[in-house]
């Protein structure tokens, strides 16, 4: 891919997405399956009920992931990708291969 | 690869890197070649001189990018990417696929 140095405002938009806070972890937790509120919630530690909501309601917004309501006693809600959000799944590899291979590498100028 | 939905601290800490305000379009800049500071600061509208040099300094340190003194006259500084640096041209690249398939699209829920 060839970049000429130039602003992108669809690249922008993308990054201003991934760049809120426990997104692109909540992403990487969906890509396995489907997840409960309170699945999501029990994984990431320091993340309160209301934050989680305001991310998952704007994911939803975006068309990144649908709340799927199963009317059972009690009723169950999970949360899952979207295709829009699966396709997401290049990205996170991408992340966690960069990240598996420096981040455990004392920091240096290479 | 497999997301099992655990945390993990190393893609964790490169998402907070990545989450930081202009440092994914930097790195997109410098992908192409070297950058002096005016130009980083005349491409994105917006964007302080306190606030380059903050992001440009935290991106020294995560060993990213490298400051390049060249003592003619008048001296020029250069900013460039490490071979960490580089090494996330496959995020950028996934991020600006991603964009350029998804983001022209009205909002919908696939």
């Amino acid at each position: 891919m060839d970049f000429d140095g130039t602003m992108c405002p669809k690249y922008q938009r993308a990054v201003d997405l991934l760049a809120r806070r426990w997104t692109p972890l909540i992403i990487r937790m969906l890509l396995s399956r489907p997840r409960r509120f309170s699945e999501l919630r029990a994984t990431i530690p320091g993340l309160s009920d209301r934050l989680l909501s305001e991310r998952l309601k704007e994911m939803e917004e975006e068309g990144i992931v649908v709340r799927q309501v199963y009317a059972e006693t009690p009723v169950r809600v999970f949360y899952s990708l979207t295709a829009k959000g699966r396709d997401m799944e290049r990205i996170v590899a991408e992340i966690q291969r960069w990240a598996d291979k420096w981040e455990q590498l004392p920091l240096e100028h290479a």
